[in-house]
Protein backbone atom coordinates (compact mmCIF):
# COMPACT_ATOMS: atom_id res chain seq x y z
CA UNK A 1 0.00 0.00 0.00
CA UNK A 2 1.33 2.88 -0.82
CA UNK A 3 0.10 6.65 -0.44
CA UNK A 4 0.88 10.41 -1.89
CA UNK A 5 0.72 13.17 0.82
CA UNK A 6 -0.22 16.09 0.24
CA UNK A 7 0.12 19.54 2.21
CA UNK A 8 -1.49 21.96 -0.08
CA UNK A 9 -0.44 25.12 -0.85
CA UNK A 10 -0.91 28.14 -3.91
CA UNK A 11 3.09 28.94 -3.84
CA UNK A 12 4.90 25.91 -2.72
CA UNK A 13 3.12 22.40 -1.70
CA UNK A 14 4.82 19.66 0.24
CA UNK A 15 4.69 16.14 -0.58
CA UNK A 16 5.46 12.39 0.60
CA UNK A 17 5.07 9.29 -0.94
CA UNK A 18 4.97 6.41 2.08
CA UNK A 19 4.96 2.86 1.69
CA UNK A 20 3.40 0.23 4.21
CA UNK A 21 4.72 -3.04 3.99
CA UNK A 22 3.91 -6.07 5.74
CA UNK A 23 5.82 -9.61 5.46
CA UNK A 24 4.87 -12.91 6.34
CA UNK A 25 4.75 -12.63 9.93
CA UNK A 26 2.83 -9.81 9.70
CA UNK A 27 5.43 -7.61 10.50
CA UNK A 28 4.57 -4.29 9.27
CA UNK A 29 6.81 -1.30 7.72
CA UNK A 30 6.18 2.16 6.84
CA UNK A 31 9.09 3.48 3.86
CA UNK A 32 9.53 6.87 3.08
CA UNK A 33 9.98 6.64 -1.32
CA UNK A 34 9.86 10.08 -2.05
CA UNK A 35 9.95 13.28 -0.15
CA UNK A 36 10.13 17.25 -0.99
CA UNK A 37 8.47 20.30 -1.78
CA UNK A 38 6.93 22.02 -5.73
CA UNK A 39 7.62 25.29 -5.84
CA UNK A 40 5.31 26.98 -7.82
CA UNK A 41 7.28 30.77 -7.95
CA UNK A 42 6.56 33.03 -5.71
CA UNK A 43 6.64 35.87 -8.41
CA UNK A 44 4.40 34.03 -10.78
CA UNK A 45 0.60 34.54 -11.41
CA UNK A 46 -1.15 32.83 -9.19
CA UNK A 47 -2.58 31.10 -12.56
CA UNK A 48 0.93 29.46 -14.03
CA UNK A 49 1.80 28.44 -10.02
CA UNK A 50 -1.64 26.36 -10.00
CA UNK A 51 -0.89 24.94 -13.25
CA UNK A 52 2.62 24.28 -12.27
CA UNK A 53 1.82 22.55 -8.84
CA UNK A 54 -0.85 20.25 -10.46
CA UNK A 55 0.98 19.15 -13.43
CA UNK A 56 3.96 18.52 -10.87
CA UNK A 57 1.42 16.42 -8.60
CA UNK A 58 0.36 14.51 -11.67
CA UNK A 59 3.98 13.85 -12.66
CA UNK A 60 4.84 12.04 -9.14
CA UNK A 61 1.61 10.09 -9.08
CA UNK A 62 2.87 8.90 -12.71
CA UNK A 63 5.97 8.44 -11.19
CA UNK A 64 5.61 6.73 -7.94
CA UNK A 65 2.14 5.09 -8.43
CA UNK A 66 0.51 5.19 -5.42
CA UNK A 67 -2.36 3.67 -4.26
CA UNK A 68 -4.30 6.53 -2.92
CA UNK A 69 -3.49 10.18 -2.32
CA UNK A 70 -4.07 11.72 0.90
CA UNK A 71 -4.38 15.51 1.45
CA UNK A 72 -4.10 17.88 4.76
CA UNK A 73 -7.06 20.33 4.78
CA UNK A 74 -5.57 23.49 5.14
CA UNK A 75 -6.03 25.21 8.84
CA UNK A 76 -7.14 28.44 8.56
CA UNK A 77 -7.88 30.87 11.45
CA UNK A 78 -10.12 33.68 10.27
CA UNK A 79 -8.80 35.22 6.93
CA UNK A 80 -11.22 34.50 4.16
CA UNK A 81 -8.82 35.32 1.38
CA UNK A 82 -6.33 32.68 2.71
CA UNK A 83 -9.45 30.50 2.99
CA UNK A 84 -10.13 31.29 -0.89
CA UNK A 85 -6.41 30.16 -1.74
CA UNK A 86 -6.19 27.47 0.56
CA UNK A 87 -9.05 26.09 -1.05
CA UNK A 88 -7.70 26.47 -4.30
CA UNK A 89 -4.95 24.38 -3.18
CA UNK A 90 -6.88 22.13 -1.74
CA UNK A 91 -8.88 21.80 -5.07
CA UNK A 92 -6.20 21.23 -7.83
CA UNK A 93 -4.71 18.55 -5.15
CA UNK A 94 -8.26 16.56 -4.97
CA UNK A 95 -8.41 17.35 -8.86
CA UNK A 96 -4.94 16.06 -9.73
CA UNK A 97 -5.97 12.53 -7.82
CA UNK A 98 -9.25 12.24 -8.89
CA UNK A 99 -8.11 12.75 -13.34
CA UNK A 100 -5.66 10.08 -12.38
CA UNK A 101 -8.29 7.72 -10.81
CA UNK A 102 -7.08 7.46 -7.51
CA UNK A 103 -9.40 7.17 -4.38
CA UNK A 104 -8.17 10.37 -1.98
CA UNK A 105 -8.99 11.39 1.49
CA UNK A 106 -9.12 14.78 3.28
CA UNK A 107 -7.12 14.88 7.02
CA UNK A 108 -7.85 17.99 9.32
CA UNK A 109 -4.46 19.19 11.05
CA UNK A 110 -5.74 17.72 14.49
CA UNK A 111 -6.39 14.22 13.26
CA UNK A 112 -2.83 14.31 11.42
CA UNK A 113 -1.45 15.41 15.01
CA UNK A 114 -3.58 12.67 16.54
CA UNK A 115 -2.43 10.05 15.03
CA UNK A 116 1.07 11.07 14.96
CA UNK A 117 2.03 12.25 18.59
CA UNK A 118 -1.45 10.99 20.40
CA UNK A 119 -1.89 14.50 20.83
CA UNK A 120 -4.23 16.68 18.84
CA UNK A 121 -2.33 19.95 19.46
CA UNK A 122 1.27 18.59 18.68
CA UNK A 123 3.80 21.29 17.75
CA UNK A 124 5.12 21.33 14.33
CA UNK A 125 8.88 20.64 15.61
CA UNK A 126 7.21 17.20 17.19
CA UNK A 127 5.39 16.36 14.00
CA UNK A 128 8.75 16.16 12.24
CA UNK A 129 10.45 13.97 14.68
CA UNK A 130 7.50 11.55 14.85
CA UNK A 131 8.17 11.35 11.34
CA UNK A 132 11.58 10.70 11.39
CA UNK A 133 11.30 8.19 13.72
CA UNK A 134 8.45 6.34 12.53
CA UNK A 135 9.92 6.29 8.96
CA UNK A 136 13.34 5.58 10.21
CA UNK A 137 15.03 8.80 8.99
CA UNK A 138 18.49 10.20 10.11
CA UNK A 139 16.61 13.32 11.00
CA UNK A 140 13.21 15.11 10.74
CA UNK A 141 12.91 16.45 6.89
CA UNK A 142 14.48 20.07 6.18
CA UNK A 143 11.19 21.51 4.85
CA UNK A 144 8.13 21.49 7.09
CA UNK A 145 5.91 21.12 3.73
CA UNK A 146 7.45 17.63 3.29
CA UNK A 147 7.30 16.78 6.87
CA UNK A 148 3.26 17.42 6.94
CA UNK A 149 3.20 15.55 3.25
CA UNK A 150 4.71 12.77 4.89
CA UNK A 151 2.59 13.04 8.40
CA UNK A 152 -0.87 12.93 6.41
CA UNK A 153 0.58 9.87 4.43
CA UNK A 154 1.18 8.11 7.79
CA UNK A 155 -1.92 9.30 9.29
CA UNK A 156 -3.87 7.63 6.29
CA UNK A 157 -1.78 4.54 6.68
CA UNK A 158 -2.58 4.49 10.22
CA UNK A 159 -6.52 4.71 9.43
CA UNK A 160 -6.65 1.52 7.75
CA UNK A 161 -6.85 -2.32 8.36
CA UNK A 162 -3.25 -3.06 10.75
CA UNK A 163 -2.96 -6.19 9.42
CA UNK A 164 -1.81 -5.06 5.91
CA UNK A 165 -4.92 -6.20 3.92
CA UNK A 166 -5.41 -4.13 1.37
CA UNK A 167 -8.58 -2.41 2.78
CA UNK A 168 -11.89 -1.29 0.36
CA UNK A 169 -10.73 1.79 0.82
CA UNK A 170 -12.86 3.61 -1.96
CA UNK A 171 -15.85 3.56 -0.60
CA UNK A 172 -14.42 5.00 3.22
CA UNK A 173 -12.70 7.40 1.35
CA UNK A 174 -15.25 8.55 -1.07
CA UNK A 175 -17.96 9.28 2.12
CA UNK A 176 -15.16 10.70 4.39
CA UNK A 177 -14.52 13.57 2.06
CA UNK A 178 -18.32 14.08 1.86
CA UNK A 179 -19.21 14.40 5.23
CA UNK A 180 -15.30 16.07 5.70
CA UNK A 181 -14.65 13.84 7.85
CA UNK A 182 -11.99 10.75 7.87
CA UNK A 183 -13.51 7.57 7.57
CA UNK A 184 -12.25 4.72 9.92
CA UNK A 185 -10.87 7.28 12.81
CA UNK B 1 -13.35 38.98 -28.76
CA UNK B 2 -14.95 35.89 -27.04
CA UNK B 3 -15.23 35.63 -23.47
CA UNK B 4 -16.17 32.68 -20.95
CA UNK B 5 -17.23 34.28 -17.75
CA UNK B 6 -17.55 31.11 -15.06
CA UNK B 7 -19.42 31.70 -11.33
CA UNK B 8 -17.50 29.09 -9.83
CA UNK B 9 -19.42 26.18 -7.43
CA UNK B 10 -18.20 23.05 -5.55
CA UNK B 11 -21.91 21.68 -6.45
CA UNK B 12 -23.57 23.94 -9.48
CA UNK B 13 -21.52 26.08 -11.26
CA UNK B 14 -22.28 28.85 -13.55
CA UNK B 15 -20.77 29.68 -16.99
CA UNK B 16 -21.81 32.32 -20.03
CA UNK B 17 -19.84 33.00 -23.22
CA UNK B 18 -20.20 36.30 -24.75
CA UNK B 19 -19.11 38.07 -27.97
CA UNK B 20 -18.01 41.48 -28.15
CA UNK B 21 -18.08 42.36 -31.96
CA UNK B 22 -17.32 45.75 -34.19
CA UNK B 23 -18.52 46.48 -37.65
CA UNK B 24 -16.88 48.44 -39.89
CA UNK B 25 -18.63 51.74 -38.54
CA UNK B 26 -16.96 50.78 -35.05
CA UNK B 27 -20.54 50.24 -33.94
CA UNK B 28 -19.82 47.48 -30.95
CA UNK B 29 -22.48 44.44 -30.00
CA UNK B 30 -22.43 42.07 -27.05
CA UNK B 31 -23.88 38.72 -28.25
CA UNK B 32 -24.95 35.80 -25.86
CA UNK B 33 -23.59 32.87 -27.28
CA UNK B 34 -24.21 30.40 -24.45
CA UNK B 35 -25.14 30.35 -20.87
CA UNK B 36 -26.07 27.57 -18.48
CA UNK B 37 -24.99 25.54 -15.33
CA UNK B 38 -22.92 22.66 -14.80
CA UNK B 39 -24.50 20.63 -12.10
CA UNK B 40 -21.70 18.52 -10.62
CA UNK B 41 -24.29 16.09 -8.65
CA UNK B 42 -25.20 17.77 -4.81
CA UNK B 43 -24.91 13.70 -3.69
CA UNK B 44 -21.35 13.38 -5.56
CA UNK B 45 -18.52 13.19 -3.34
CA UNK B 46 -16.41 16.55 -3.53
CA UNK B 47 -14.03 14.55 -6.13
CA UNK B 48 -16.14 13.58 -8.33
CA UNK B 49 -17.80 17.14 -8.47
CA UNK B 50 -14.64 18.95 -8.85
CA UNK B 51 -13.84 16.46 -11.78
CA UNK B 52 -16.82 16.88 -13.40
CA UNK B 53 -16.93 20.63 -13.21
CA UNK B 54 -13.31 21.05 -14.50
CA UNK B 55 -14.34 18.73 -17.51
CA UNK B 56 -17.27 20.21 -18.43
CA UNK B 57 -15.46 23.43 -18.34
CA UNK B 58 -13.09 21.98 -20.43
CA UNK B 59 -15.54 20.77 -23.10
CA UNK B 60 -16.86 24.45 -22.86
CA UNK B 61 -13.75 25.89 -24.13
CA UNK B 62 -13.02 23.20 -26.74
CA UNK B 63 -16.83 24.08 -27.54
CA UNK B 64 -17.01 27.56 -27.84
CA UNK B 65 -13.07 28.38 -28.38
CA UNK B 66 -13.58 31.31 -25.97
CA UNK B 67 -10.15 33.73 -26.19
CA UNK B 68 -9.82 34.19 -22.64
CA UNK B 69 -11.95 33.52 -19.01
CA UNK B 70 -12.93 35.65 -16.52
CA UNK B 71 -13.68 34.34 -13.25
CA UNK B 72 -16.10 35.87 -10.46
CA UNK B 73 -14.18 36.04 -6.93
CA UNK B 74 -16.41 33.64 -4.67
CA UNK B 75 -17.65 36.10 -2.05
CA UNK B 76 -17.53 34.84 1.04
CA UNK B 77 -18.51 36.34 4.46
CA UNK B 78 -17.63 35.56 7.36
CA UNK B 79 -17.84 31.31 7.06
CA UNK B 80 -14.19 29.98 7.00
CA UNK B 81 -15.43 26.27 5.86
CA UNK B 82 -17.58 28.53 3.05
CA UNK B 83 -14.14 29.91 1.78
CA UNK B 84 -12.21 26.99 1.34
CA UNK B 85 -14.87 25.28 -0.62
CA UNK B 86 -15.39 28.39 -2.93
CA UNK B 87 -11.51 28.36 -3.52
CA UNK B 88 -11.64 24.84 -4.56
CA UNK B 89 -14.10 25.92 -7.12
CA UNK B 90 -11.86 29.31 -8.01
CA UNK B 91 -9.08 26.83 -8.07
CA UNK B 92 -10.12 24.39 -10.77
CA UNK B 93 -11.65 26.57 -12.58
CA UNK B 94 -8.57 28.67 -13.38
CA UNK B 95 -6.75 25.91 -14.04
CA UNK B 96 -9.05 24.84 -17.01
CA UNK B 97 -8.25 28.46 -18.59
CA UNK B 98 -4.46 27.76 -17.97
CA UNK B 99 -4.52 23.76 -18.84
CA UNK B 100 -6.20 25.39 -22.37
CA UNK B 101 -3.39 28.24 -22.77
CA UNK B 102 -6.08 31.00 -21.97
CA UNK B 103 -5.22 33.75 -20.10
CA UNK B 104 -7.37 34.19 -17.19
CA UNK B 105 -8.76 37.22 -15.00
CA UNK B 106 -10.68 37.06 -11.83
CA UNK B 107 -12.87 40.26 -10.69
CA UNK B 108 -14.62 40.93 -7.13
CA UNK B 109 -18.77 41.13 -7.37
CA UNK B 110 -18.34 44.42 -6.24
CA UNK B 111 -16.57 45.80 -9.86
CA UNK B 112 -19.05 43.21 -11.58
CA UNK B 113 -21.79 45.42 -10.24
CA UNK B 114 -20.24 48.60 -10.80
CA UNK B 115 -19.34 47.91 -14.60
CA UNK B 116 -23.11 46.83 -15.07
CA UNK B 117 -24.89 49.26 -13.01
CA UNK B 118 -23.00 51.62 -12.33
CA UNK B 119 -23.32 50.78 -8.12
CA UNK B 120 -21.30 48.47 -6.41
CA UNK B 121 -23.72 46.98 -4.30
CA UNK B 122 -26.74 46.38 -6.81
CA UNK B 123 -29.07 43.49 -6.06
CA UNK B 124 -29.21 39.96 -7.97
CA UNK B 125 -32.25 41.09 -10.01
CA UNK B 126 -30.47 44.02 -11.34
CA UNK B 127 -27.36 41.89 -12.35
CA UNK B 128 -29.94 39.96 -14.14
CA UNK B 129 -31.80 42.60 -15.70
CA UNK B 130 -28.71 44.32 -16.84
CA UNK B 131 -27.66 41.36 -18.36
CA UNK B 132 -30.55 40.52 -20.28
CA UNK B 133 -30.84 43.90 -21.64
CA UNK B 134 -27.05 44.71 -22.75
CA UNK B 135 -27.06 40.75 -24.62
CA UNK B 136 -30.49 42.00 -26.04
CA UNK B 137 -32.11 39.05 -24.42
CA UNK B 138 -36.06 38.45 -24.44
CA UNK B 139 -35.72 38.27 -20.01
CA UNK B 140 -32.97 37.80 -17.24
CA UNK B 141 -31.21 34.18 -17.14
CA UNK B 142 -33.24 31.89 -14.90
CA UNK B 143 -30.25 30.57 -13.39
CA UNK B 144 -29.06 33.51 -11.55
CA UNK B 145 -25.28 31.21 -11.88
CA UNK B 146 -25.53 31.62 -15.10
CA UNK B 147 -26.49 35.35 -15.10
CA UNK B 148 -23.48 35.82 -13.30
CA UNK B 149 -21.03 34.09 -15.58
CA UNK B 150 -22.61 36.22 -18.21
CA UNK B 151 -22.01 39.36 -15.77
CA UNK B 152 -18.65 38.39 -15.26
CA UNK B 153 -18.18 37.95 -19.14
CA UNK B 154 -19.34 41.70 -19.56
CA UNK B 155 -17.48 43.11 -16.81
CA UNK B 156 -14.00 41.86 -18.86
CA UNK B 157 -15.12 43.03 -22.14
CA UNK B 158 -16.07 46.58 -20.40
CA UNK B 159 -12.36 47.01 -19.26
CA UNK B 160 -10.92 46.18 -22.35
CA UNK B 161 -10.30 49.79 -24.86
CA UNK B 162 -13.91 50.24 -26.77
CA UNK B 163 -12.56 50.41 -30.19
CA UNK B 164 -12.55 46.81 -30.78
CA UNK B 165 -9.13 46.26 -31.47
CA UNK B 166 -8.21 42.88 -29.86
CA UNK B 167 -6.20 44.17 -26.59
CA UNK B 168 -2.56 42.82 -25.06
CA UNK B 169 -4.51 40.97 -22.39
CA UNK B 170 -2.41 38.79 -21.27
CA UNK B 171 0.09 41.42 -19.38
CA UNK B 172 -2.39 42.80 -17.91
CA UNK B 173 -4.82 39.60 -17.03
CA UNK B 174 -1.54 37.97 -15.47
CA UNK B 175 -0.71 41.22 -13.63
CA UNK B 176 -4.56 41.82 -12.27
CA UNK B 177 -4.64 38.26 -11.31
CA UNK B 178 -1.06 38.97 -9.58
CA UNK B 179 -2.10 41.72 -6.98
CA UNK B 180 -5.56 40.94 -7.38
CA UNK B 181 -7.14 43.91 -8.40
CA UNK B 182 -8.26 43.43 -12.43
CA UNK B 183 -6.25 45.98 -14.83
CA UNK B 184 -7.78 48.11 -16.55
CA UNK B 185 -10.33 49.19 -13.65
Amino acid sequence: MRVLGIDPGTVVAGYGVVEHTADRFRRTALTCIAAGEINGGRKQPLQIRLRTIFQELTALIVRHQPDCVAVEEPFVDKNIQTALKLGQAEGIALLAAELAGLPSAIYPPSTIKLALTGYGRAEKFQIGQMTARLLRLAEPPKSHHAADALAVSICHLHSLPADGRRPATETRIARAAATGTPGGL
